[in-house]
């Protein structure tokens, strides 16, 4: 089943609190690709804790060169290579030339047959990427439409392949149910005031990790001035991209707990759907 | 009362364990100082959990420029600076260069009436300082010598300081229990093999916190090839130093815990009185 396990490592910004540490997340999904967001300070001893070797993640994505966001990397880069491995790290392409020095393999984007990750440009105040992710989940079959078909000619059709029964050839498209969405999408702004222009070039996608730094007692426009968005900004950009699932993180410091952020998310009507994790928190969000 | 409490942020070495992370050994003593041995990775969040603003620290004494005592730094001076505060920095001179453009006050002593703190170079693969605090205890008076003196002149002379009673002026040593030593003495060695040479030039220390990367199970030379130490190099740094207190850390990853370096610990008759603490034990040392 398409299945997305989230451990939130991280939900603070800035400067950590005792129980809101700064920006890390990491991913798992059904296919077994493990990737985390952002490499905050600590992040390779709260990858232990949740039982994770820095050698087994399929990548790194980080999403800006704030300090906040990075200073884990070093200590994952140190850990991998006594490990014997060595890192695959996405980033805005103006960090690659210095975390070629680190010596870790750069780029800004990755691809497999099901799963991809790219770079989509964020409205923060340096060069920022917010992470989007595509997977291939397969048709979905009308089985009013598959009846009589053999077992590996609906395996293939599933798949997204053509199949050769005795003549004929049938499409995928033929017998598959249309509205059933065959890619799904989760983005993961990063640090990021509102962005039209990147919600216009992004669609939709189904599950959105978006920073809220702050309640609604700092004025947006300050907010905005400094890269970040409010509560009602992350609700509004879901909406942009009917997302079904919001998952609000980066929480300033300034708030000693999120019972503001959670007071605002209750007043919305779903969708979005929205959670406010604390740190060592696992989401499992079905695709 | 002349104590000293150490909290042991981090027991490891070169790679971190779920429950063993990189050095940082934070020291409070009965005075107000408040030091912090090592900066390991996410050394703010651990100060965060043990109620420790890093501004509120006297100093921070690194003992060498290898990644896994130090990448805590950049993280404290950038929450220093945003709580308002500079940091003042002790390091091996050749790390002042770099440690200056972190926007920190660099030295590698500190001294104030009754406290000192100052590198002693130990033997490491790279320029290292094991660092020496010496606490001024003031004089314990014999009160067979002190009867009929009054209340503030028995104060002055404790602290060390002649006082005139009439025409007579008594001195501290006059009065002073000879067999009491008025200066008190804590060596952390940081990364280090055996240094003979080391321990003559510090001559006696109280407290010893030595490294003890191995047990038993690697042959010393090879310990001491990498400039480290077996549990069996620190009784001897011990015993040549004739410290009533050891205290062993930085154990290395390949332990799955401190079983065998216990066992080995205790075969030895105190003295030295051996501890091999967890991460975030708190320990409370009488001087």
């Amino acid at each position: 089943m398409p299945i997305v396990k989230l451990v939130i490592l991280g939900s603070g910004g800035a400067v950590p609190k005792a129980d809101r540490m700064l920006p890390a997340i990491y991913l798992e999904d059904w296919l077994g690709h493990r990737v985390l967001l952002d490499a905050g300070e600590g992040v390779q001893y709260r990858l232990l804790q949740i039982g994770i070797s820095p050698s087994s993640l399929t990548l790194i994505a980080v999403t800006h060169m704030h300090e906040d966001h990075i200073l884990g990397l070093p200590g994952l880069v140190i850990t991998s290579k006594f490990l014997g491995g060595r890192l695959k790290v996405l980033a805005p392409k103006s960090m690659h030339g210095a975390l070629s020095k680190l010596g870790v393999e750069v780029a800004d984007s990755y691809e497999e047959e099901r799963f991809k990750i790219k770079c989509v440009e964020v409205c923060h105040t340096v060069d920022a990427c917010g992470w989007l992710i595509q997977w291939d989940v397969g048709y979905k079959l009308d089985l009013s439409k598959t009846s009589g078909l053999p077992k590996w000619a609906l395996t293939e059709l599933i798949k997204g392949k053509p199949v050769k029964i005795g003549d004929r050839i049938i499409t995928p498209e033929e017998v598959a149910d249309p509205a059933h969405k065959r890619f799904k999408y989760l983005l993961y702004t990063g640090d990021t005031a509102p962005c039209p222009e990147m919600w216009k070039k992004v669609g939709s996608v189904d599950v959105l990790i978006h920073e809220a730094t702050f309640a609604d007692d700092v004025s947006p426009s300050k907010a905005h001035e400094e890269g970040h968005s409010t509560v009602a900004d992350a609700i509004e950009a879901a909406r942009a991209l009917n997302a079904q699932v919001l998952i609000l993180t980066h929480v300033s410091a300034r708030y000693p707990d999120k019972s503001r952020h959670r007071e605002l998310a209750s007043r919305i009507s779903p969708p979005p759907y929205i959670y406010i994790p604390e740190d060592f928190e696992t989401l499992l969000v079905k695709l």
